[in-house]
């Protein structure tokens, strides 16, 4: 059974994991029979109260403790995690993903990625394993590999960021919310999500298709690197 | 379209709403055609630590802040809820049900239920309205319903829990985690989800099939009360 380890961000679309998009990753990959290890960095990060969609201020919380939330408890430090010991890896979107995992939030194409989400991805891809970036993870797959293996990507239609992950030496591919985005030669698949999805059917369609192409890849394994 | 009401309490199993079976009831809502709103009580909860799983000592979050997460900023206050406005009512699991929903957790057979979900559960059953528990939830339809309506309930196959239910007057059935439990007389329906499940596909089946027969229930209206 190949084991899939899904990069958290926290719990919640406005400062950490987007929900919706972790939960129905984790149940795609159960029910075409993969096997899935939850992962966070562990930092800090400001809360949103997302209620009223406003920062509050003062108040921090740990992106590891609250990524737990969504994992039922188990969950492993990125710090403990090595790319060549999973057969592949996902990230979910949310603003996690462009706060936590990178500042693409703030810094846009001038981002930095998270030390240990760039170590993990360029392990993984050492080792040839597939990656699946959901919604605006993508972000983070452009910072991290767009200078050096200029990946195919999608975060849907939304000119704005997808000329941003262009800025980054990522290749931009327009791609409807059931549909994804594939990248054969880097081995890397993305679906934009709630990046375009109406309602949360839509999202269940477009991941349970990128984790079918996920899934397939690890049964096609090649040498990379 | 038919318009189900998910009441909510919290974000994580272990202080809140079980985020997989939350996430699962939206998503076979909108996959079989009906609409959903969430809603949670307005009132504040001991956090718990999803890592260590203990109690963190002097913090305190608010329900529906917390829930709103889960909901992606699109929750209501029980207060502004009408039971006889939604066509049905599921209330997901977790230790929330049992903390913030009801004291069940502390209290077993003696708990009381949240003053604010009594009445629209009360007010949707007077209603017609069809009312669908997971997980544990059961045990706040056994406080609310007991005495009065004798609901046949199920939990799973938990003894104790399911003895604390007859307690309070409910009759238990045990049922597997990919089955439900129908009360046709009340128009209750149950599942385990968690209480039994080994994985999040397991939860998904007997949720998607709850959800298939309470919609089936909003279809075949009858006069209760």
């Amino acid at each position: 059974m190949p084991k899939i380890g899904i990069i958290l961000s926290g719990c919640g679309v406005l400062d950490g994991s987007e929900i919706h998009e972790s939960v129905i990753a984790m149940l795609c990959l159960d029910q075409q029979g993969a096997a899935y290890q939850c992962m966070a960095p562990d930092k800090t990060f400001q809360v949103v109260d997302h209620r009223t969609r406003q920062p509050v201020p003062g108040e921090t919380r740990n992106v590891l403790t609250e990524a737990a939330r969504i994992a039922r408890g188990n969950i492993l430090s990125l710090t403990q995690v090595k790319g060549k010991e999973y057969d592949g890896f996902i990230l979910p979107g949310g603003y996690g993903a462009a706060k936590n995992l990178s500042t693409f939030a703030t810094d846009g194409a001038h981002c930095e990625a998270d030390p240990q989400v760039t170590r993990v991805l360029i392990e993984a891809h050492k080792a040839g394993r597939p990656i699946g970036l959901i919604c605006i993870a993508p972000a983070v797959g452009a910072r991290v590999f767009g200078q050096t293996l200029h990946p195919t990507l999608t975060i849907g239609y939304d000119k704005s960021t997808a000329a941003s992950l262009e800025k980054m030496g990522a290749r931009h591919s327009g791609c409807g919310v059931h549909e994804f985005c594939v990248d054969e030669a880097n081995r890397i698949v993305s679906t934009p999500a709630y990046m375009e999805a109406k309602t949360i059917k839509d999202v269940y369609v477009g991941i349970n298709r990128l984790v079918e192409r996920l899934l397939a890849m690890i049964q096609s394994p090649v040498g990379v690197g």
